[in-house]
């Protein structure tokens, strides 16, 4: 297996990107890295693995960048970089922890997407409060979904999450505005009818409030919707965590409470992290893109390497592209 | 003032309602109260109040019933004669917190619309973290909304918090994926546009992330964005206050730290509990209509019809009437 790796993306580049690539050198077998960015700053951090090799150069894109205009313009950017060893067939695939936007358009103009999708989605494995954690596809690359769209993302989540996350007949849900059938918008009642003959386990319209309950494994919705869904997901327990620090430091005694219960608010802090699961999947292009969280430490930069591995191994894509045209032929058939 | 009020409707009906309104008649100037629903069930919580008559019926929506269906069918229940009290003259306002759908049909059917606005929005207002809250709408009234929705949205929210909320000049924002000028999707976009035109403190786009920090004091959206939101805030909350209570309850130095810091814990939970802020105002029809939650006590009744006096004391249908027109003629003379 070859990984590309844009070195300089994220708020802990290179260094984070760098150790957890180290890392992933030495505990994965037939696995070959190529960290993209400057050696400069990418050297101090390796140890001599024979696996690893630069790719040098100086040119990135931040955070602040329009993601089009970026990848665009910035022809040797670091990410763009990555991408292109995909493309052009010197890697198997590819993760960034920099900029999303950027890297969705990169994705799209340079990796491309596979057959019989038409637009790519974002995908990250939001935690559960029984620690399996689900799908939720799309957040935000595809922001004006069609029906047919939401199919697509049903199918891609269903194989991803039986393959990679060994979740055998994974529960497959539509975002909706009421479990009923024939509930919500004019595009999830379509969604709805095509999901119902698609060949996944599809369990009907699912509600916000009970995701983090784990009300299924795959949960398909439109990018804007999803993106919301994801952002109130974060902000709603910032802002707990946030105010129960208040209430602890309040007075003597919630402050001896705090001294007491630390190490098991701490813990419950990280149930909540999805680092653990990886990065978000860049899924329908045609090959693994992932992208790791931009707060991604070491630990997180290995997992997404661990997943991207696993959906090179188990050759993920085809096996979404395979399902896709046999949809599409049965369709045609009909 | 009059105001009917739905004495069936919701978890703890009629007991919290008929109290709620107790307490009103006693302490609010100038009320008269129809409680509307079973005498025999409402008289046992009455306590000889002069200004609270009874409109004695038998039937009843349940949270069950299908809205459209059993407004037009169940002619004779409490939600469907509060709503005609109303359209009749015989009430300005009227409350329930029954079947949310049911009354929003009720409202639309029986009440009717307001000159100048297209489709009604559902607006609870939500907590945020410095206890002043934020108005949110729609959050499922209409889950198909076009611009001209949000931008009818957008300016009664800012006449209703300016008016019954007392904030000058409150900031409206529109939901949307990222905080930038020309982000989102075909909706947010175009939305963007006509509110920048709307009399209005419009203060650009704004994340599902910061709702909770109170980024605005109206937050615009259409009826399925802002219903999969008030749900992931609802749910994320939920999930917390379980895995703090279970990361309590996991050790004895954790349940030492949980006898310490209960009641300061307890009083977060309360600050999170939008009932304070009154019901959800069904903005756009010809009179105020409030949902009040389904899970009401006395207190959160007694809140809404505070709400629904002070809307209609300061006359809040007429002024979102006249500001549309005056816009529209504006639009038109362009």
């Amino acid at each position: 297996m070859k990984l590309a790796i844009d070195a300089m993306g994220g708020d802990h580049a290179p260094e984070a990107i760098v150790k957890g690539a180290v890392h992933a050198a030495q505990s994965i077998d037939n696995l070959h890295i190529t960290l993209v960015g400057d050696e400069e700053q990418i050297n101090p951090y390796l140890n001599g693995q024979e696996n690893i090799t630069i790719l040098h150069t100086t040119e990135k894109i931040t955070s602040e960048d329009e993601p089009v205009r970026a990848v665009r313009k910035k022809k040797q950017a670091s990410m763009v970089l990555t991408a292109k060893e995909v493309k052009e067939g010197r890697a198997d695939g590819c993760i960034s922890a920099g900029n999303t936007g950027a890297l969705m358009s990169a994705g799209l103009f340079v990796v491309g997407r596979m057959p019989g999708v038409d637009r790519p989605a974002l995908s990250p494995t939001l935690p559960t409060q029984d620690g399996k954690g689900f799908l939720m596809l799309d957040v935000g690359a595809n922001v004006d979904a069609k029906p047919d769209h939401l199919l697509q993302y049903a199918v891609i989540g269903s194989i991803y999450a039986e393959n990679v996350r060994n979740i055998s007949n994974p529960r497959v849900g539509l975002l909706n505005v009421g479990t009923e059938d024939g509930k919500g918008s004019e595009l999830t009642k379509k969604a709805f009818q095509l999901m119902k003959e698609a060949p996944i386990n599809f369990i009907g319209n699912v509600e916000s409030r009970d995701l983090l309950d784990g009300v299924a494994d795959v949960v398909v919705t439109d990018g804007f919707t999803g993106n919301v869904a994801l952002k109130t997901i974060e902000g709603t327990a910032l802002t707990m965590f946030s105010m129960i620090k208040q209430a602890f430091m309040s007075n003597f005694k919630t402050k001896i409470a705090a001294g007491l219960a630390k190490n098991d608010l701490r813990k419950l802090k990280s149930q909540l992290d999805y680092s653990e699961y990886g990065g978000a999947g860049l899924f329908g292009l045609a090959a693994p893109v992932i992208k790791a969280h931009g707060s991604s430490n070491e630990r997180a930069v290995y997992n997404a390497i661990r997943q991207a591995c696993q959906m090179i191994e188990l050759d993920v894509t085809t096996t979404i592209a395979t399902t896709l045209k046999e949809m599409k032929a049965k369709e045609d058939e009909q």
